[in-house]
């Protein structure tokens, strides 16, 4: 559920309008307390963004309430808790307030006077239902000569606590040394902003908007934009009907420069159950005499890729597009310091030594993850148990023209080999539980190149 | 923490008087609610012991107060929870109430008119201190011709609720057809109590106690016996100086026969970690790129076995005891019907088809048991992190004459070997957390013929 909106949408072009990352320069992300562990790393710090949008988002940063919302949560409780608020205090379930400049007001009223878009609740699996954040959709012209671009941003963020390491405190947006810091201010509230106060600088200057512009801003995109497919479905034929293109602000610049992306990886996410019985065992009074659901899982999970990470599932490979002589240039043209990234991300070495093969890895070739195990022990200290039934956990990251169908044979029958070898006496289950298709666009259209036009005349940092 | 106490005890003898154990047949474990997952079967009902135990376990059953203490904890946090009761209702933190038959209160006040051992306290990580359930020492006798008999046990239990699925309230001992229920009826307060009534017995029939008799009975057995090392220690030459021999009622018949117990396994345990960084990774945006520590850590989990449950670590076999002629033929002797045992214990094959090689590799050959992996993702649903550091956890049983710092040598050796082929970036460490030693007595011993004597003298059941 951490996919990119983008695939929901009928897309005709992105662009990335994120303010540069400079993460862990200013402060630490919410990695402890109430941020459950495994979160992506989301960056704190906001430098200034180009010189036109960093003034209207100095003037109106405090428009945007910051809300504290729970997020990236799944199940109901936690979902609950998230409306709730991070940290127990029971807060109105809808929590998203948008105090939007007094120009733009009329435009988020809409059309027939509704303030919201359509309500939708969330079904708990007590039964009890809990209203989600209202998406607020809103529309400002509707010259049928112009085309009508539409806005998508979200207003919920990762939990974020001051004990989590923070120099400032994360839901007060404060400035220091002309840069703006708190929860949000990237991802994906500054964004927004920068949207509404575009829009805004051009009433203000008194000059005629070129295109018609539409908003469609949610509060559950952390949570996995719980009902936005269902609001998209509902509203296709009516407020989506005349959008000409959508803008997502919602992605991350790799460099210094602005990024503009044109395509994202899907994924195919699976779980691999082994199961000797329900319950688990006592190692002193088993072990020994049992296939043990754990040695077989991890002998599927250590089958799946070797140690250079490639993904030895056969045929995994022979979906993957070809790479063009035109690809690789623009991979040897894309801004990336190599060493600078390995240094900011921490990590000491990756898999690969050039730029263009890391870019190429991380963008245009399917990649295997292992994410954990259900059902083991998995708390801190030492526990003897030898766990009854275990359920593993890996994705691979899906690039054109790779099918989710096709993949999910593909590793069902490659783990049922490896399975069968083993001849073990216990049941194994495998399930895609998730496949979403990877994207790309044509990066000659002519949304991407305004938006590439644009760039260049609003200059950088 | 659960071995048994045997092993830090200077044991001369041990003896099974625990009554027989009919798993599933009259109420479910606890395995769900308050029980955390993973804690070995521990049965509930009990079946009559024999005829005069019988009587005295009856008579006397409600003498004990059934104290329901959280149990085989870790951490200071779950520990005060244990000693405040299980469902978060306060209590008093020593909870263990003996009210001993009347004719034996003079034996539990014991010397220097102490009615408790000494208190010792649990330091909490906060600093906090909390006192533990004292543990009770009591002597009978003290005439220098007798030898002098120590009976060991202990009066907390697993967590239990009926809301598990209790047929009777755990916590109230009922009768159901001749049988007595109630949460540690079995394990431990019913062979504490039979020991309690037998000496009680001598004296209501004024016949001499042919023993002196001590008492050691404590709190925290099911939480590791926190506390007991150091008293035995402190009391090295105090209360234990003059025992002969320990008797210890808390283990298992594997039969409807009495069993007499005369060795166990040791155990050394491991945690292998692999670190990439301190925080996770998003696989969208770092898949592909990196030596995932999951995907190094399966490797080394999956290469310590093979699929016949073989310890492929070299050399580990080399100090396992030869199998004697003499050793075969205990095993053909020992009472086991495998279809009923796999029927019972709900396994549909075990990895060895005679009795005689299962009982072999659960009592006399290593296993090596993978218990779980921390600082991946554990619960349930998706979740698309690489984890950046994850921690492998892995025992191994010990057999005679296996020695804890010899295997431990050559673990870390074999996982530094196999790691080192697999060229990871990441940085791995191994440790032994955990070394206790394999225990086996000479059954020819005089306390063993003399069991063996008193058991065939009371009947079976």
């Amino acid at each position: 559920m951490t996919q990119p909106l983008i695939e929901w949408l009928p897309v005709t072009a992105t662009q990335s309008h994120r303010a540069t990352l400079n993460p862990g320069a200013r402060c630490r992300l919410g990695q402890r307390g109430a941020s459950p562990r495994g979160f992506p790393a989301v960056p704190g710090p906001v430098q200034l963004p180009p010189p036109v949008l960093a003034e209207v988002l100095r003037v109106s940063a405090a428009r945007v309430s910051w809300c504290p919302s729970e997020s990236r949560v799944t199940g109901g409780q936690k979902v609950k808790r998230a409306l709730q608020g991070p940290r127990g205090r029971n807060r109105t379930p809808s929590v998203v307030v948008l105090r939007f400049p007094e120009e733009l007001k009329a435009a988020f009223i809409g059309k027939k006077g509704k303030k919201e878009g359509p309500v939708f609740a969330l079904q708990l699996s007590g039964g009890q239902t809990l209203p989600i954040p209202p998406v607020v959709l809103a529309e400002l012209g509707k010259e049928p000569e112009k085309p009508t671009v539409c806005f998508y941003g979200h207003l919920d963020v990762q939990p974020a606590a001051q004990a989590d390491g923070w120099l400032t405190a994360p839901f007060v947006l404060t400035e220091v040394d002309g840069k703006l810091y708190g929860r949000g201010a990237t991802d994906n509230k500054g964004p927004v902003l920068a949207w509404i106060n575009a829009v805004s600088t051009f009433r203000a200057l008194e000059e005629d908007l070129p295109v018609n512009v539409k908003f469609v801003l949610e509060g559950m995109e952390e949570a996995g934009s719980v009902a936005l497919e269902e609001l998209v479905k509902r509203e296709k034929d009516g407020f989506f009907s005349n959008v000409d293109c959508i803008v997502i602000s919602d992605n991350l610049w790799l460099s210094q420069r602005p990024a503009l992306i044109y395509g994202m990886r899907g994924n195919s996410y699976f779980t691999v159950e082994v199961k000797c019985r329900d319950q688990d065992f006592h190692s002193g009074t088993f072990g020994g005499i049992l296939s043990e659901p754990m040695a077989d899982l991890v002998a599927l999970l250590g089958s799946l890729t070797n140690a250079s990470g490639r993904i030895l599932v056969p045929g995994i490979y022979d979906q993957v597009a070809p790479v063009t002589e035109e690809e690789r240039q623009l991979y040897s043209a894309t801004d990336l310091d190599l060493a600078e990234f390995r240094h900011s991300t921490q990590v000491k070495k990756f898999l690969f030594d050039t730029k263009e093969e890391v870019l190429m890895h991380l963008w245009r070739y399917p990649s295997l993850s292992i994410h954990g195990i259900e059902g083991a022990f998995a708390g801190p200290g030492t526990k003897t148990v030898i766990p009854g039934q275990v359920t593993g956990k890996f994705s691979i990251r899906l690039v054109p023209h790779m099918e989710a169908p096709v993949v999910e044979t593909q590793v069902k029958q490659y783990l049922q080999r490896i399975f069968s070898e083993r001849n073990s006496s216990n049941q194994m289950a495998v399930s895609m539980v998730l496949g979403l298709r990877p994207w790309i666009a044509d990066m000659k259209d002519s949304h991407y190149l305004a938006a590439k036009r644009a760039i260049k005349t609003g200059g950088t940092t």
